[in-house]
């Protein structure tokens, strides 16, 4: 960003940042996602956390293909919030060596993760509706359901499986 | 943290853990509401987060409540997710001079913030059940309900006003 001057000066530029914004929150979120499923010990917790490593290559390429519908450059700019939450996932789940109290942490991390994508997406498909680009809105949204989707997920994998083992 | 001893070793020890880490989050964003109002233009925008501020004092006095409840000393451990958050809406913020514009991104950010907290009182919800803290779990719900609420007026605001404004 400029030191100088202001760099959003219209919708369309808040826009095209908050997708550069996503779009690294994303690609972050490639390299964690195999570390959370070699951590999780559950095995449906495993194997959730690698179909959503592959829905996230889906959503990486979506917003490559809205960057390209409007006409912007594909540019990743730092998201300190995803960095932040990454972080703490890493800090607690380092600290816990119980392994059904491990899952039960990896999902609250995982949860947080597909939280903050639920809100950024929703701005997003917001946004691009009142710029007229309904067809951006239409791509964003394919991705937002599959965040709302794997949200739910956990938090049936949490009640039904994992934190009945955490807290036995 | 421990250096040398992992320090989350039960189902409790992530509860308490994740209470301390939501109760520093609500204590940042109480210095950062009253920022967020400041820089608001729309009036029920700025009247918005005034009113959060008022009741993220009383979701600090929860948390204070349940801490005591479960027979657990009131303390904060940092939260990196939450300054990530708060260090990207005053990142954006600052780029943007166009009043409108700057609203929609203030909901934008507002909106990160409540989803964050979202995921961690379902999960502190869903863990003091488990444990059998069911009294725990009816006082973070209050909370929780405050929380799902804010974010659906900050969505309204941001369709009926602010976004038409700023894309105008």
């Amino acid at each position: 960003m400029g030191l100088f001057t202001k760099d959003i000066k219209t919708m369309d530029d808040l826009f095209v940042h908050q997708l550069q914004d996503i779009y690294y929150a994303e690609r972050q979120l490639l390299k964690a996602l195999p570390k959370m499923a070699d951590k999780a010990t559950d095995r449906q917790l495993q194997q959730g956390f690698l179909t959503h490593l592959d829905e996230t290559r889906g959503h990486v390429q979506r917003l490559e293909q809205v960057f390209e519908m409007h006409g912007a450059a594909i540019k990743a700019v730092a998201c300190p919030a995803i960095d932040g939450i990454i972080a703490e996932a890493d800090d607690v789940t380092g600290e816990i060596d119980d392994k059904a109290v491990l899952d039960a942490a990896l999902i609250n991390a995982a949860q947080a993760v597909e939280h903050y994508e639920i809100a950024r997406y929703g701005s997003l498909i917001a946004w691009a509706k009142q710029l007229g680009r309904n067809d951006c809105a239409a791509v964003l949204q394919k991705t937002l359901d599959e965040e709302k989707a794997t949200d739910r997920k956990l938090t049936t994998l949490a009640e039904t499986r994992v934190n009945l083992r955490a807290a036995s």
